[in-house]
């Protein structure tokens, strides 16, 4: 008699996934929405939430419009103005990329997106960039899929 | 015996519910809270998440005071140097609106935020913010409930 | 038969704890991840996500290098210099620290991070940051943790 309703509640599955992205230029900003989509698929959860992470702290995720490749480009173009590459950073001491870790924090590491009849829930004008400020580098991207 | 136990797992509600806002000015920023706080206590999760997310991408929410509306406007004008409207963005070359989209990638299209005794768990001082940089538009705001 | 079933669906403990965290400087950042982790693994769920928010409208939380403290000084330069303390903001004729709502509305008040094997899901080189804008203060941060 209960057992229909616990089935009801382990009905969605759930998913951790990581694929890796080869960035190409020194900064650079790639669409990765059909990478995070097929993921989402494959985890066959109804309704939740997906978090889309990187595990850099010189890469940053972004939901934003990726139909157009020029909006990576000119964000990458607006932050290089507010955040100049030398300014005697303190941590140029040590690494040289104080400049990256600034601008991964002004965008942050993860966006998180709902899940809706088994689908990401994005605007027509919505997609998922990486951002990478310190490449060409390979970056881990983590997909969590929760159902809820 | 173990029907309680399926039962609890199953005692809060969810809700994915879509709400729309009409912007006034070009660059405006309206305080959503009492609308999203309505909504999590139609959904009934007495412990949980609560995203909010807009659905488009010259749009941003964030979590900051709305008692004073001119934090709205501070941030706004704070952007507004920041990323100029005429810069040679080559997003302007299909749509005209680049620094539309490059503050909305700053700022973010989402918040969460814990849910805690069926209400939203913010700090006295902290609001929700719808923000458009390419109005006057109506616009799409997500609420997604999740229990847990 | 159903009954394992159910019992794995809530073997996941979850919570909601908050701590203090005393800011020494007027704009400061404060590595945070060991107490966070430390939530964590108290908390007992094996798969999930980890919300960590401030409950202030100055000060924020940050997913970056924390191995370096000069990061988070490097963050609080830049964000001075792009956000000015004195430039006629209209907050200012009510609290004088409209530069703090500013900044922490640029890096956000809340981070999202998974929770795999019952461990924070981080990069070798990623931390959390508390900042804030508007110090010295004592200020509250939420952490919590939900099974899925």
């Amino acid at each position: 008699m209960g057992l229909p309703v616990c089935a009801s509640a382990e009905r969605g599955r759930k998913m951790t996934e990581t694929f890796s992205i080869q960035t190409g230029q020194v900064e650079d900003s790639i669409d990765i929405t059909e990478q995070v989509r097929s993921l989402v698929e494959r985890a066959g959860v109804e309704r939740g939430l997906c978090q889309v992470m990187t595990l850099h702290s010189t890469a940053a995720i972004v939901v934003n419009e990726t139909a157009d490749p020029n909006i990576g480009v000119d964000v990458i173009t607006a932050l290089s103005a507010a955040v100049p590459k030398r300014n005697d950073w303190r941590h140029d001491l040590r690494d040289d990329n104080a400049h990256a870790h600034i601008k991964a924090s002004i965008l942050g590491p993860s966006e998180l997106i709902p899940v809706s009849d088994g689908e990401l829930l994005l605007g027509t004008w919505q997609g998922i960039w990486l951002f990478e400020f310190d490449g060409p580098r390979t970056r881990k991207v983590v997909v969590h899929v929760l159902a809820g």
